[in-house]
């Protein structure tokens, strides 16, 4: 999101017209997580043709073909033309990022993306009109109950688990090494899903024990779908906005604040702040804006997602600082990593 | 589309992360232009804090604050903090394409992208499994007939005009200066729709003489809803497909090509060969592939579209060359603009 408009858009629009076909590139890559191309190619032991792609993808060749063509186009698959026929491989960022069996695959973001969030979307206009998110319009839930609309069913908890998995296998490190966490060593993740960052954090740091504490059925679907031999996480079934909350010497809160109102965040780490060890603190993991409202555009974006979506926005660090202090903690340290996750640390 | 995937995403996929974004971006703006941001902004004597944004255009402050914001991480929105308060204003580039006002407005083109090409593409994994258009999936309509589909209402005729008309205000000066067509004096544009490209070229070449044709209901749109004060073109009813060409010394096909199979192409390149005078021609407007598979991007695009939309596809030079020459004509030329739309000229 590094490039800007510059004034030869006045001549030719050629930046504006990119940004008007962003959303069929996105559905185009999409798409092709979705048939499985990626894993194919990857699978494959030579270059395949489209005839070849669409046989084992049941899908029409004609239409693979056109994929195939704009996925070359865009440099995630590679083409060679051998005696006329065209014969399609896979690239490095593909077999890393977009093939399944990748330990870095985005996959199930890819899947969340294109199946609940590009819907959603689709509603933006009535979001920014009634200021409130569009699950009801879209999927026809009730847009009170943010969870209840994301946690649907079974397949629907586990394709958004499978996002916040995706996210913290690319973002997780970096988070977990913003600050030397290394001190604390009882550590509990309030909403940590799949248990990803807590994997991430418990790898770093081994001498610290950590736990995700999650909704009940999201700590059986964790443990159903995401579990690892030999994991070195616990897992513990509770709601942290209802029930008491454990004592331990750390907590995150891992894009937790960013879904809900101020007064919500407020409650929540005043009871967090009870429970804390002396000399603990709290790690939050958000998408930080700018103090001035320039950017960065990617969390732009997703506090607009967030209006489409829950009853949350994105802020900047000023607004954590006041929240964490509001809440008796004290010695907030910002880390923007440069990636698409920032952490904030504040000590009891 | 001139960026391409680099080895440091193996580091961190920053540019597929961008291209998975894409949909919210193209999304976030559409949504600006049909909520009217862009005409509001150019209309304001000074610039306007969220909330006289919101009350003026009937939206939630909220949400239309997050949307400015992303308008301004983008550069299509400028803002300046005022005593605290966020004062919002238009851009050169917002006022050229956004406004609907402007004489080289976008508008038409985002309305079509955004209601009808964005929910279309939500169909694109079943437009490539089946081969075939989402319009019975996407909007109950039958796929066969695909004009039928287009022009199923005088709203979406409107609309898709709306489009077309668009893309001529920004792509048609280059399309009509590719070749010299000053001897050409009589022109006929085959599916000329609203009359854009036909009003370019006549305002080019001035002596010659030029007519649209296109079917009755189009004609009557066109006139009642696109027409100019003392207009330099004629709008002839008709079916280039089903009845009689007239004769004339030289035929446009702009973006008609690409709509159709290839016999279908054929059979109409013969019908206005046979109608053409003696040393006339006929002029192609086509995005082109390149004859390699790798680009560009954009045509790539435009042919997948082909796919989700019509039965037709973009192609490289070497189709139409082929087509032509089959048809009877010669002299085939061959202009790339640079910029979405090319240019083919053959002769009789």
């Amino acid at each position: 999101m590094a490039e800007h408009l510059s004034q030869s858009e006045l001549d030719y629009p050629f930046k504006l017209l990119e940004y008007f076909n962003g959303f069929r590139i996105s559905k185009a890559i999409f798409s092709a997580c979705e048939l499985g191309v990626f894993d194919l190619l990857l699978q494959s032991q030579k270059p395949l043709s489209a005839a070849e792609v669409a046989e084992q993808l049941g899908t029409s060749q004609d239409g693979i073909e056109r994929l195939l063509d704009l996925m070359v186009a865009i440099e995630i698959v590679d083409v060679e033309v051998v005696q006329g026929n065209a014969l399609y491989s896979s690239t490095d960022v593909a077999n890393l990022y977009l093939a399944k069996s990748s330990p870095k695959s985005l996959h199930d973001l890819i899947i969340y993306s294109s199946q609940t969030i590009y819907p959603l979307w689709n509603n933006l206009v009535d979001a920014v009109r009634e200021g409130k998110n569009q699950n009801e319009k879209t999927f026809g839930l009730p847009s009170e109950e943010i969870f209840s609309a994301i946690y649907r069913s079974e397949e629907e908890m586990l394709k958004f688990m499978g996002l916040m998995n995706s996210t913290w296998v690319i973002d997780g490190h970096d988070i977990v090494t913003a600050f030397d966490l290394s001190s604390f060593k009882s550590v509990i993740d309030l909403g940590g899903c799949s248990g990803a960052l807590a994997r991430e954090l418990a790898k770093e740091y081994p001498s610290s024990s950590v736990t995700v504490l999650d909704l009940p059925s999201v700590v059986q679907t964790a443990q159903r779908h995401f579990a690892q031999q030999d994991d070195t996480i616990c897992f513990q079934a509770g709601d942290f906005f209802e029930e008491e909350i454990p004592p331990a010497d750390l907590y995150i809160l891992a894009r937790i604040i960013h879904d809900w109102k101020e007064e919500k965040n407020l409650k929540l780490l005043r009871k967090i702040h009870a429970a804390c060890h002396p000399g603990g603190g709290v790690l939050i993991a958000e998408a930080l804006l700018f103090e001035t409202r320039k950017g960065p555009t990617m969390v732009q974006i997703f506090s607009l997602n967030m209006l489409v979506q829950t009853e949350g926005k994105e802020h900047p660090p000023s607004y954590y600082t006041h929240l964490l202090t509001d809440a008796g903690f004290s010695d907030v340290q910002v880390c923007r990593t440069g990636k698409s996750y920032d952490a904030i640390l504040a000590l009891k």
